[in-house]
């Protein structure tokens, strides 16, 4: 039984226990969010190494993704296994392993190893280059995708990207349009070129049902993945793009009418002032399906730092109601990361997501800010590095820049915090040093 | 005469005309806006190295501004220096040195001699140390502090943080403010304890007209500091710091009337939900003075990793028309920053600036991003260095992650923008690798 037939059955499962807890909030309101199909878990009971469970939609705490995986450049499965490693420590809620060179059975098994949190793949890659082995990449049959899908499932893969929208009308659209940078999903491109050669519907589209009966068999989410998504400010927000989602809106209903749990990938390149009409329009779309963002990145010009950029685009996204942001780190658009880019990465949109929490006013992430405030102005630094997101690095900074004083190294006794304070409470200090020690 | 006296005078000036190539606009918009007081160039005819005017206000480019100089605990000259040379090298618009060790006119001096862009100093630290080591600080005078503004002008200092808007009125809200943190800024807290201390009205306030005369004969424009400004989420929009803004506002029009520049600064702590209202209370409250921020920042939480959080808080706030962003550093609130830092944090902070500017529609900008993505399409990898903003961090990240393929090594044949045109081309591919070699 799904997360999804459990809660619209009136059933708290463990999993909906357990982020009950993480969040904050009573077992029942995450059932009822879950049977509405506005909240996913992806669990798949095969995923045996899963003990971190992750709630992802409405009303939960912003989620981050990191991607990781070989590529046909770099084949190193135990650097991979390290990315997990060093993504989930830096706070990663989910990880995707979107491997395309060398064995990739062999890989994902890895992977799911030390994936204490939901994995995520995206099973064309796979089925492609089977097909590509054997002849060209063409040649792929709907049933081997299919297939591929299946053993995805068995392996414990908690959610799939499909891009189930990626449909004939879809490319008319796309055919119709003046794009700057084509399409830039690999896995989109890879459905579209594949649709394109052989003129064929997409097997995913066409045969929705038998994809859903896989997907129900293991409780894999759906992750409706955005193969027109834009590629450059200058393509965002455009036809092929809300074309793919209303026909991802209409898979949206049909995955929660078969017990399937479904959440909607969104873009990528989009400015600033139109993150709020992305993420509404995603949200009226498909009826408040949770919603996975890619980014969102507001220029197309920050090679080299695209994790500061896509953290300033996750941050606003997720405060306007995206659910889930998939992370960029610094190698994007440049290369395959490393695990340092990787832990980069998961860092600077964990640091968006909080922010996002912070905006919408959850009261616990409110509550942390405040103590953290509150250890500022007593200048108590162990309580300032356990209330820091990432105590070591700011622990590290503070130690390298050692002081004289009970203050910092920026302000020393001039710390302004000290000074009217000390003034106030009728302290007459006969100078600067003396004022160096708080009263009280 | 001031720029602002020119401008009232219908004199374009030399720095008007340089601003206005930088900012792809007509002289006489910029001679408008200058006039009206929307708009500042800090330019001290003094300051002899001064070759790049820099803008700041409506209508122009967001711009950033990196703070350096010495503390209680370090004490190297050289290394300020060198972190000035950095900044500018990393784009920042200006610099401000403020230095709270050493001898701080040598210091200063040391700074100028390189600060090719519009330095600003905060004079008080300056009065303030003269009296702590003849007797306490409390002993300054405010000919004192008048003669070191003096001092500062003489030297060649472009624009002076003054603040001037903590008044007597302004302490009483505090008093009855139940804050978490206080006063946060140094200049500031130094004035409150003062006059607090003294019990006397602050003389920047008191004698207002004293300071515009001084400001007048350099043309050092005011930056009407926000003492109160909130230094944690839980003090952010109050009362005291919504006080100080209705007194810095009258004295905008005071200085204007004078002839003298000004802009005002602004927090500080603030979540995303609230930069909009910060921004819009500022500009309606000064009469469209040009607004200069720091951050702002929208957690307190981000030790360590500050320059990021500013950063997506400084997009933000650019985006609704915050004209100047303070950088914030990875060691804000733990030390005082290296010039490593000082880079990270000037490079975080022009991503944020280009962020906003493409936000508001900015053309030149807009034109940038569109050409760097169909050099991206076309696999055109110099011309991506050459467009992206920081073009030796990506040309190094490419270049150390190797590629057999036209591509990156992240996709490398499996390029979504080459697969999908190569289809749409009537490319017959019999394979995937020969679909990297890109058509036509």
């Amino acid at each position: 039984m799904t997360q999804l037939e459990a809660a619209k059955q009136g059933r708290i499962t463990e999993q909906m226990a357990y982020v009950a807890e993480q969040e904050g909030l009573e077992p029942e309101t995450v059932r009822e969010l879950v049977a509405a199909g506005r909240v996913v878990i992806p669990a798949n009971p095969n995923h045996t190494t899963l003990t971190r469970f992750t709630a992802i939609g409405e009303g939960m705490r912003v989620k981050v993704n990191a991607n990781l995986g070989t590529s046909y450049d770099y084949v190193n499965p135990e650097e991979e296994v390290e990315k997990a490693r060093v993504a989930i420590e830096a706070g990663a809620d989910t990880v995707m392993d979107l491997s395309t060179g060398g064995d990739l059975a062999a890989i994902r098994a890895r992977i799911l190893e030390v994936a204490t949190v939901p994995l995520g793949t995206v099973p064309i890659y796979e089925a492609e280059f089977k097909a590509a082995a054997r002849k060209n990449f063409f040649d792929m049959s709907a049933d081997e995708l299919f297939e591929t899908i299946e053993a995805h499932g068995r392996a414990g893969v908690d959610y799939i990207t499909v891009h189930a929208g990626v449909t004939l009308a879809t490319l008319e659209r796309y055919r119709n349009a003046e794009r700057v940078t084509g399409i830039v999903s690999r896995g989109g491109g890879l459905m579209a070129a594949w649709m394109l050669q052989n003129a064929q519907e997409n097997p995913l589209y066409a045969r929705f049902d038998d994809l859903l009966e896989i997907a129900r068999t293991y409780d894999m989410t759906l992750s409706l993945g955005d193969g027109l998504r834009p590629g450059s400010l200058a393509d965002s927000t455009d036809r092929p793009q809300i074309q793919e989602l209303l026909i991802i809106g209409e898979l949206v209903e049909r995955a929660r009418q078969a017990g399937v749990q479904a959440m909607v990938e969104g873009p990528g390149h989009i400015p600033l002032n139109e993150i709020q009409t992305n993420v509404q329009i995603q949200k009226k779309l498909t009826n408040h399906a949770p919603f996975y963002i890619l980014g969102m990145l507001p220029i197309d010009t920050g090679a080299g730092f695209d994790h500061i950029v896509g953290a300033i685009g996750g941050a606003v996204a997720g405060w306007y109601g995206a659910d889930m942001l998939c992370y960029l780190t610094p190698a994007e658009h440049l290369g395959l990361p490393t695990p340092e880019h990787v832990r980069e990465g998961v860092i600077a949109f964990k640091l968006a997501a909080h922010i996002a929490d912070v905006a919408r006013g959850r009261r616990p992430d409110l509550e942390r800010n405040r103590r953290m405030s509150e250890a500022r102005y007593r200048l108590d630094w162990e309580t300032q590095f356990q209330l820091a997101l990432y105590p070591e690095a700011a622990r590290r900074i503070y130690e390298a820049r050692g002081t004289k004083t009970k203050a910092c190294s920026m302000c020393g006794p001039y710390c302004p915090m000290n000074l009217v304070e000390a003034v106030l409470r009728g302290q007459r200090s006969q100078g600067l040093v003396e004022l160096e020690v708080r009263p009280g």
